[in-house]
């Protein structure tokens, strides 16, 4: 059943939607698992990464939303369902349980680094078949970048 | 490793926190379905159920967190990792692709029914354990019954 | 016809949209009645009441609605036309005409304790069929009792 | 008990306090059966009609009040109590139990013409005897006919 | 110096240009006498009237600018000046020094009613050289006459 | 294909029709040219009458909306397509390329005095057929004359 | 008649009070002739000055408001009828008619100058007597000031 | 003098009424006891738990109210002045003067503990007599609940 | 005359300019045909489709104003008028008098179709001369697409 | 334990923060029993002083935490704990139980008037030592005595 | 001491960071000239430029703190310290005392020009390191040449 | 050119320019080290400290317009272009590249001292010659003094 044409020709297409998809499961994985941290997390810092978490998950869930409904657009149907978010997705992710603010912070560093490899990959990949969606790939990459870095100054011992 | 001290007794601790972990799973699940549906819906209805399903979506995910949140703090560790959610969620769920509308339309009412009669046992079950956390699930249970009607009086064909 | 079917047992189901039913007429008329008091009030105190009636006002027609709803959700049709109110309408209302003030002060008193009243018969007939609709009554029931309080502290004579 | 002395002359004053106290009854007779249909609508285009019916709604009620108000302004006392309404109410109304959307289309486009026929005669009756009056029967009509438009344009059926 | 040209014919201009200065006249003493009121009351009723002065003296205020300004558009130019004021504005107003609750909802009876008088006469005479014009008016005494009416609702005694 | 029942005569529907026709088509085309002087102003006001013109612009798009949805609640199907507006809009229009704040200033005054003079022969036609109508077209010309004094009272010469 | 007790000794009162009345009067007559210029000013920069003479007015009311209440709140009367206003009020002020645009930027610079000269001495007459009055005295100069500073910095000829 | 007459039999009121009164003196001891953390508090976490306690005092203030008012409502009138409180107020309270971070986390904890299984207690008690004021108490204690475990997170040493 | 110097060589700004403007004139034309379906639509989904169609002339207004003002920005004079639009909007576009539901929705999946053709056209043609330009392109096809999306997902029939 | 060191030399400290500890306790007992009066007050005028005396509980609210604040910017640590406060609040105080609406005015104007006279010494300690405290306090007065002004215009028997 | 690690190899790092500080200069600088001018600029357009050139520092602002962050999100620490805005800006800029409006408005022109073209370069350059950044920066020229337009446009001598 | 004259004598005027020039170098200076501090800060604490740099930026920015405006409006030129700042600028300042929270905190308490020591001084200085200059710098002494409180209570090592 095909139901939405697209307007980009059937390669550009393939190519483009296969970037939107796996950056959907990144983003609803990362919803989650940061989510899971703003739970479980303890620790001195409690509060402020508790917060600080709640931000990424508005991101991940914002571009999820919009990448998906991109995917649609271009005639490609978006799949976000649990079964496949736990089979693809592969980022670093938290233990079960109470979680050590500390090892939280390291933690989003390594997920959100990684997740940006990936996103650098697409936007190379996307650059001649797409430029819209390469310009939706670009500017989450932008605040995932500013995300991690956040992470990243914090993560930094006390003074001895 | 025992973080938060619970305020209940340990048997009353353990039935809430199974009655509030089982709600948790099926509240995300819930999220990540009508988002599916939200974006791969389409028929002639499609903006009105379009529009429907995000409210479906934002009381999955409000309720969630508030699910979550009430685990800590009874000194139980929520678990809404991706690979929990996928073997533990049950409720019905739709195919992959393009969905029909009339089809998403009975889907809801499925799901929704078989997540109210499972927090129907969990409100009989934590009545006398924890009246706080059954109050939760009481005003739960309200919400999503209004969903499941108007999905219900939705659910019904064209004049012939 | 049967259109939505109930999640409830249908004696429960029974109990329970009697009960609603019962508060929806009751809700709707006094919202009536506390407008045409609104309207026709006169004396020193008509801009402090006639403001204070609108609160009634606004706290019937929101759970008036929430009523009808729930028991739309439960499978049973509310009832709320002009014919039914005028027929089941039982609590104490105003004349004809302009009105004393402190005459609808009194009034309200009455109106709302008879409401009240209804309402504590049915929190405790709703307590075993569906605690969902239970909770419902019981946070009305808070509202009323509160509004109730302020015309009674109102009634009163001026020193002598 | 004559309390608000009024700015008109005695029979201007009569007729103009006729077609308003007449409007009234219309009005909030026009609210409770708009709610009637938004709590018992069913069918495919029930979201869509559900929430259209609470705009009938607001109006009905913004203007029952301006309506009354105008009225004990000119000192004529307004009279909106259930069994006024119930024994003057005379547009069509819908039957007990669920109503199927085609049908709630169709009464609202019967009931509103009704109401706008009695609007024209007695913005017709009060253009001499108080054009303040008059002035807001006419912006009242103007809202009920773009409101007759809309259930109008809507009522038509699938195309076969 | 004749600067903005008049949309009107010149009879017509000076009819309403007569209308529209007299109402600006009206309106900035009832500004300034309700502000007086508003400052000096004195009695048990203090709060309440003290707001509702307020209410007065933003209607005034707002439509005495768009009274001027409806002025200045058919090029008549509007005189809003205390000397202008203070020997044109004949309505009945405070006197100096503390005034009594009781009294001053009488005299804002009397103002508001002898106000409203001289409107009507507007209206009759700007009916033909300038409906819209006439429109303005007829608003604005609308909104007196709503005034009026509440502080004649409240010009009562205590039970005795 | 007779779609929307008109609630006026047919002679009476024709006349209102084809005066919210004109009007629409003015409205629509004022909208365009004041967009266009907005963006290819030039001088030392361009700023200030950038801001003015918007205003212009704003007023126009909201009316157009509610002449064209009137015209339709009676019953007659308003046209507003491109090259419906370039066949009947007949108002002193700007030419290409840039234009000199005082030229804009005076174009502005002569349009809008364009404008006003056909509105005022179309309230003097919809009088009888129509009152409701008419009242939309005089709210209407009050809001372009508004407009027309202000760029007419900044016509003027530099002092020499 | 004694109302409201003051919390000054009499000579303090007496001198506090005579600062304030004074103030009222320049900002009540301040207000209208703002607004009278607002009204009727003519020129090229008509949209610019139109909209700083509002800014101008709102100052003034809110300050003549505050004023008033302080006089009220130390047991003084205040007094803003307008014969009060129209004989004491002694400030540069615009003539009848049309106004050109750089005439009313000269009569608010001298205007402001004149009242920010009174209240400096207001200022000095207060600072014993009473701090608290003083210091609403010294937060409405620092704001006149600045309008002043404002209106002088446009008061200069175009380039030659 | 009784005033406000109970919709609840006598030996309900008094069990009723004696929860209410406890839980405001605890509520408003807390508001203090947190605002006195919030002004004194040092140390590296100081911003974090300076805004973390403004949340406890919104929570302790708010629900004071609404507990007190609901005493009202029942005919018990509410005591929450300085020697009431001072007298009957048993929670761990902070000591005079500077107080170290990480010891007003736990002190928050250990407060925050007590005043929940008093409020549990209250639970039980108002089960049977009043339905409504335990729903009040079991929103109550969730929102502590919520707020306990934050502090009890945030309880826990650097690493070392 | 040339007023505004571009900062791009003429070779540039002329391949950009002319992408602009025909941009400009797609965007008018669409927001002008997309108010004559929102007013004309008939037909069961009429709510639905006449509040989607206000999106899209939200759309094509406000990115009409950012294209035009990027092109004054860049010394090409924008133009925008009736008889530009009509010589020059070559998009699929409604007739004339009422339009049922269906129709409009494959009207605007066509008349959106074509507009993102000429815009990819454009986007490749500003690539190199003006990413400025081009990237505000990209922005409008990346919303337009996305219109385009949700009136094809609406282009099915019922089930049959 | 010296943490936070004073921007003021010893002497000019212990003189400041001895004013601003006294001020808060004022403050936060004012609070307490102006709450208490909120609760109990009854008679005709309960609204109306049930809602001003919010207002004394605001203004008494952020005043304290500004004093307290200043407090410890000047290195001086605050106390408002309840034992503090019971023991320095020596301000008027309303008795247990019901209180009539009369009294509490009359109480009202009695506690203001106490708490101005001990501000109003503490203006004139604090003159030298450190305006910035003194200017605080100043804005404290202005509020306060405003708010007693209001109180004692209400205090006002009947018309007999 | 590295402390935040680069998402971008380290040539790719060093040109990216070269731009974004030279861009970080330039709008600091900009930032501060364009409130100089804000504060000195005199003459007959003083309140429109005053008012403009505020837009022109929140540009300014927003993006500089947008820049910076960029650069850290890169591990290139940013230096925004007055003696390095001193040092390496060298846009054209105001001088020392009141400014002519027409002179302001010429001076813009030039330093937006000047800054667009460091800008137009940068984008060049970044275009192949960091697509990211450069995204930025293109958003940053769009905005920019906007103003400079805005500018240009009132760069006009007054008619002669 | 001397174009806007000062509302103070001339020595007077000399003295006040001196103390706002030399407070507004201040504010700049501190807007840009606490931006630097802002973007370059590592350490745990980096969110917290990051947040609270942005207060004393948005403090330090509003006061600074405030005060520069304060300087115009009595004619005396303010000077905050980079260079002026770079030269007169002596409050501790950052050193180039990241920044470890701890020393973040310890410069800004530093750094707030120095300017509220100089501050001080300026109020001294101004007491007689303008006491409106003065009263803004009280009120700006009061912030900085309550943003230095809040560094220096953070300024504690952990607990060992």
């Amino acid at each position: 059943m095909t139901v939405v044409k697209s307007t980009l020709p059937d390669p550009d297409r393939d190519i483009t939607g296969e970037a939107l998809q796996g950056t959907l499961v990144d983003l609803l994985g990362l919803s989650l698992i940061a989510k899971q941290a703003h739970w479980n997390i303890v620790g001195p810092r409690f509060r402020s990464v508790h917060l600080q978490l709640d931000e990424v998950v508005d991101t991940a869930r914002a571009y999820a939303d919009t990448v998906a409904e991109r995917a649609a657009a271009l005639g490609v149907t978006p799949d976000g369902r649990p079964e496949t978010i736990a089979a693809a997705f592969t980022l670093p992710s938290p233990k079960d349980g109470w979680l050590r603010d500390s090892d939280v912070v390291r933690l989003m560093v390594e997920t959100l680094e990684a997740a940006i490899g990936r996103l650098r990959a697409r936007i190379a990949a996307t650059d001649r078949p797409d430029p819209v969606s390469q310009d939706l790939l670009i500017s989450l990459t932008a605040e995932l970048e500013k995300q991690r870095w956040m992470f990243a100054a914090e993560d930094w011992p006390n003074e001895s």
